[in-house]
């Protein structure tokens, strides 16, 4: 029965990392269908979202069945909650993705404004986050998913500099208002899924330690 | 023995209401010291949020308590893990205000771009929703949840309305640019806390009837 439930436990991991790397796919895609302006890339965003929101309630009845036949305790408790938010924070970061295809569709019927250099610098960043989050969590890492949180504070500098750069070229020129207002939008959507990602840490630091570090709240001794 | 679960649980629901009226009240707060122009409203924002970050983690717990000592099947199981998921969507309904309050702080710094009514109408809309997903929750009223649905088209087309209007203030006047780009997240962020009703809702239908309706896919028969 113990081993069982560890079998179980395994397979919904391995669901999970799925999960993981179709949303990877999906910031990749619609990063590069912006910036390469090709628009079947965004469509194939949109194929894959589907999987995604499949694969988002199978874990959550999967989940659901072991807490209900299984009663685990402790750690196991812990592990099955946590699987349940970072399910959720993989499918919020799917949505991203597709909420940046559409920009992407929309810019790519107009000229380009400017070559896109940070944009694609921090949505590399936030994937390696996501990435770290996984990674922390499958190896029971808690100090990678402490990093992940610390990388959160560059991403954020980033999406600044872009945002008043942005401010800049709508001042100088009305032509390029909606552009960069599409431009600055894709910047706070990888902006969340940066914030995901820290999500997703901060429920590994709780697996691993038993301690919430949400909020900057520590545990009280 | 099973009294007393239910006693834990009407202790657990009153407590997720508390929550989620501090989370109104930092919506009203903040949309009010926007269109006032009021920077102590937008001040107090920022402590309620406070008293609500604590308020997520102690439900967190109480809801890891309960399901590690009462091992709840069907129903109740269904109960306790969309308090979870409730739990964390004011905590980010709250986030949301905080965003709201920030960009008030700025605004007021500058001269007025236009007097606010699409944006105060959307807060409220999305305040209803808000009221009526967890009035849905409170009472086992899964058609009331299902309407909560149906406002999140009406706040969407607000939210494009406002975008819309905000473009072309920033085309005809670059000087407006920077505010207006302010509104159009302030806008954003109302639009999220509409998700964030229709997640709740979606959650209280999954309680009352065992039905997934995320991403519009049925149960199979």
């Amino acid at each position: 029965m113990e081993r069982h439930f560890d079998e179980e436990l395994n397979n919904l991991k391995r669901k999970l990392l799925q999960m993981a790397d179709m949303a990877q796919a999906m910031i990749g895609l619609s990063i590069q269908s912006l910036k390469e302006r090709k628009e079947p890339l965004a469509q194939e965003v949109f194929g894959i979202e589907d999987n995604v929101n499949r694969m988002e309630i199978e874990i959550e009845e999967d989940v659901m069945r072991l807490l209900a036949l299984r009663q685990p305790a402790a750690r196991d408790l812990r592990l099955l909650t946590a699987i349940l938010k970072i399910n959720n924070d993989l499918e919020r970061v799917a949505d991203q993705a597709v909420n940046i295809s559409e920009i992407a569709l929309d810019l790519v019927k107009q000229p380009p404004l400017k070559p896109l250099i940070d944009i694609p610098k921090m949505a590399m960043l936030a994937q390696k986050m996501i990435k770290n989050s996984l990674e922390a969590f499958v190896h029971h890492n808690p100090e990678l998913a402490k990093s992940v949180c610390e990388d959160d504070d560059e991403v954020d500098k980033i999406n600044d500099q872009i945002f008043r750069e942005l401010l800049t070229y709508m001042i100088e020129d009305p032509k390029s208002v909606t552009r960069a207002v599409d431009l600055i939008l894709v910047s706070r959507n990888i902006e969340r899924i940066a914030d995901h990602a820290t999500n997703i840490s901060e429920d590994v630091v709780f697996i691993e330690e038993g301690k919430n570090i949400k909020h900057h709240i520590q545990e009280q001794p």
